[in-house]
C-alpha cells in the first residue's frame, strides 16, 4: 500500500528554504512572506544549471509546497545565468543500477509531474539555451517565453537515449507530430524564434534579452501579474486538466463540462467575475482548488507512478 | 427510454421561420426555396447577439432542419452587426439552479453538438469580435473566416469560469494543447490575425472587412461556392467523422477506411467524380449522407447525451 | 491463424532489384553494396509516378527490406521527374470488386503501413506536385521537405472518396484538426509553401528546385546524411513509437519512458553517445532495433490488419 504523505508544513518565507541546487524568490523580492508571484531558478553556477538528482528532489519539493499554499497563485521558472538548463550533468551520470528496472523512475518525468500535478500555472521563462531534460522539464508548463536566441534541443537521439519527462505524451500534443517528429529526428538545436520550426511551444520570444535574461524574467513576472490580476486559480487549473484529461469525444466532454460548470455556476468566483465585469472594475477572486475544486474534479482514474521499491511485498507492474 | 424524436418537417423557406434571435437567409437570396447555400447570422440588435436560451434553441432547431434538409449542402454562421457575438448574456444570467447537476446540459454545448452531428460542412464567418461561446460555438466548424481586426477571446477565467461547449475536448485538437493553454490561461482577447496566437485557427482573416463584416461574409459565401460546386457532401461530412471519432491508431485506422473506401468505389458520387475529372468538367454530385451513407456508418458507439430529466425513472451517469 | 511471413532474404544490391514502378539508388550512388541511404524514387514516366497495384506491392517490399537490413539507416522517398506523384492511377480504376468488404485493404495503407512499421527514418523529398495517395503516403514519415511551387492537395471530397492510407489518423494530429479539416473540406490544391495552409506539414520548402526537383532531393540527402551521422537509430525508432503509440496520460508515459530509458542506460549507443559528447567528437552509433531493442519494446498490442482472404475459416472484424 502506497504510504501516506508526510503532512506538509507550508514555509513563512520561500527565500529562506535551504536548497543547494534552486532559488526561490518572492516577487516583490521585498516581501518577507510567500506572494502570489514566485520566481524559481535553476541554480548551479559553473554548471550551466545541468540537472542533477538533488535538482529534482528539490523541485518535487517546491512545486509540491507550491501546489498547496494558497499565498501562491503562479509560478516563475528560470535559471540562473546565461543558460536555462544544459540538460542532465553528465558527470554525475544516469542512474539505472541501484533500482530494479521497474523500480526506476526517470528523474525528468518526476519533476515534468511535479508541475502537471501543480493546481498553479507555471510560467518557464527560458533566460538562455536549454536542451534535453532543459527544455522537456518545461513541457507542462502553462506557457513559455524565450530569449530568441537560446537554442532548443531535443537532443536524445544524439547520446543514443530516448525523450524523457513525459515528453513523448506532451511534446507533440503541444505543437503537433510533424514538428515534433522533426526535431527529436535530427537531434538539433533550434533558436527559440524558429517559429516554423517550434509552431506555438513559446508563447513569445524576447529579441531584447539583456545580459543573463533578465529581460525575459521580466516580461514573464508582467504575464504572471495579469495571470494573478485577472483569472481565478480553481478556473485555470480546471481547465488545463480538462484539456490534457479529456473524455476523448464532444459527447464525453459535454456531459463532463456541464456538469463542472453546473457547480461553478454557484461559486464565489463566478459571482465575482460577473459583477466585477457588469461594474467594469478589476476582480477579486479568492477561490482555492483545496477549497474551491468541484465535487466532479477529479474525474479520471489515477495512475499509481510510485516507485515500489519502497512499498514491500507489491509488484510494479506498467 | 428516450423518446423518440419528432417528425420533421422541413420548411418551404427558411427565410421565414419565426425564429427571434437567429436569422436564415438563402443565398442567393431571392431563392425562395431553400439553396445549397444558407446563411445563418446570430441577431440580437444591441446585445451585440450575446447569447441566450433562445438562441441556443434555435440554433440546434436550424442545425438538425440542416443536417436532414438535402437541399442544403453547406451552412454559413456569422453574426449580425458589428460583432459576432459578445458571449454569454449576462444578463439574463446562467441556467444552474433549476435542474438537478446531472441533468444540466450546457448551452453552449447543446449548439457546439448541433453544429457537429449537422452532416453538412459549416463555415464560420466572424464579421466582428467574439468572445466565451462566441468563440467556442465555431469550434466545431470545417472551417472559420475572420475579420482581421476581431477581438478573439477565451475569457473563462476572467469571469471564474471553465472553457464550455466541448471547447476543451475542440480547442487543443484544433490548434495544439500550446496555443491553447495560452489562450485561456490568460483569458486575455487576442486579434483573429494574430496568426502566431491562433495557429491556424482561421483558415483566413479578412483586412478588408467592410462595415459589418460583409467581406468576411462576402469571403466565406466564395468559399462556399467553391465547397458546392466542386465536393461530395458524402465525402466532406465522413472525413470528418474519420478524423473526429478516429481508431486512434494506424491501423486501426487503416482497417476502417478499408471498408469504407470499398464502399464508396461503388458509388454514384465517386462515379461521377472521377469521370468529371477524366473528361475535364464540373462534377455533379448527388449523394446524401441521409441516402448514400456506407453501411459501416456510424461506426461510433454514440454517446447518450440528452438530459434525464426528461426521462422519469433513468439515472444520469457521466 | 497468421502464416509466419516468408524469410527474406537481404539483396547484395539495391540497384539492381528488379521493380518496375519504383527505383532504388544507394548514395553515394558509385557503391555497389547497400549504404546508410537509400533512395528510392517512385518511377513512372509519362504517367506523373501515378500509385497502381504494382506501385503498391514494390513500395511495400522495400520498406520491408529496409526495416530489416541494418545496412540502411535512413531512407529518401522521392519522385522521378516533375512530380512526385499524380494520385491513385484512374485508368487502372480503383479495387473493390474482386475481394469481399472485408477483406480488402486500401493500397495506399498498404503503403503507409509500411512506412509507418519501418525502424528507420524516411525523409520525403517531394521534388513536385503531390495530390490524393501521392501526399498521404508521406505522412508516416519521420519528416518532408518540399519543393516550395509543388501544388499538394487532399483532393478526395472532388472525387466522391474519403482521405484514404490512414490519413483521417496522421494529418490532423500532425497538423491539427484545424488545418486538416480546412484541406479535405475544400479539397483544393495549395503550393507547399502555403505555411498559413500546412502548418509545419513541411519542415523546410526549397524555393530554388532544380530541374525535376534536384535541389530538393540534394537537400534530402544532406539531412539524411546529419541524422545517420548523428544519432542512434534505436533512438529515433523508439521515439517515432513513444509518440505514435503514447499511452495518452502523462503518468502513463513516465512509467513507460522510465522502464525504456533503464535499459538503454547500459546500452553501447547511450555509453558511446555521452562519451563521443564528453570527447567533443563525432559518434558512431552501431546499435539497430533488430540487436539492441529494449524488452519493453514493443509495448502495444498489435492490431491485426492482413486480409482474412488469405486465411481459411477465421472472420474479418474490425
Amino acid at each position: 500500500m502506497p504510504q501516506p504523505p508526510d503532512p506538509i508544513s507550508l514555509p513563512s518565507s520561500y527565500n529562506t528554504l535551504p536548497y543547494k541546487e534552486i532559488r526561490i524568490s518572492h516577487h516583490p523580492p521585498s516581501s518577507p512572506t510567500p506572494t502570489p508571484i514566485v520566481i524559481l531558478e535553476l541554480y548551479r553556477p559553473q554548471k550551466y544549471n545541468a540537472f542533477t538528482g538533488t535538482m529534482m528532489s528539490e523541485l518535487e519539493s517546491a512545486f509540491q509546497l507550491f501546489d498547496l499554499d494558497d499565498r501562491v497563485k503562479c509560478i516563475i521558472l528560470t535559471g540562473h545565468g546565461r543558460m536555462f538548463c544544459a540538460g542532465a550533468d553528465l558527470d554525475t551520470g544516469f542512474k539505472g543500477g541501484e533500482e530494479k528496472i521497474n523500480d526506476h523512475r526517470d528523474g525528468g518525468g518526476r519533476v515534468a509531474l511535479a508541475i502537471h500535478h501543480c493546481r498553479k500555472p507555471t510560467i518557464a521563462a527560458l533566460n538562455g539555451s536549454a536542451v534535453g531534460v532543459g527544455i522537456t522539464m518545461t513541457l507542462p508548463c502553462a506557457l513559455r517565453i524565450a530569449a530568441a536566441s537560446a537554442k532548443i534541443g531535443f537532443v536524445f537521439a544524439r547520446r543514443g537515449l530516448v525523450m524523457e519527462a513525459c515528453s513523448s505524451f506532451f511534446l507533440p500534443r503541444l505543437i503537433g507530430w510533424s514538428r515534433a517528429l522533426r526535431v527529436v529526428t535530427t537531434g538539433a538545436t533550434y533558436r527559440a524564434d524558429a517559429e516554423e520550426v517550434w509552431g506555438g511551444l513559446f508563447a513569445e520570444t524576447m529579441r531584447e534579452e539583456g545580459v543573463n535574461g533578465e529581460a525575459v524574467v521580466r516580461r514573464a513576472v508582467r504575464v504572471a501579474e495579469e495571470v494573478v490580476a485577472n483569472t481565478s486559480v480553481v478556473s485555470t487549473a480546471l481547465m488545463r486538466e480538462l484539456m490534457w484529461r479529456n473524455p476523448g469525444t464532444a459527447e464525453g466532454t459535454h456531459l463532463l463540462d456541464s456538469r463542472i460548470l453546473y457547480e461553478m455556476f454557484s461559486s464565489a468566483d463566478n459571482k465575482e467575475g460577473v459583477k466585477a465585469f457588469l461594474e467594469k472594475r478589476p476582480v477579486n477572486f479568492t477561490g482555492t482548488m483545496e477549497q474551491d475544486a468541484p465535487a466532479a474534479y477529479p474525474w479520471w482514474n489515477a495512475i499509481d507512478i510510485s516507485s515500489k521499491a519502497k512499498a514491500a511485498g507489491s509488484k510494479s507492474k506498467l
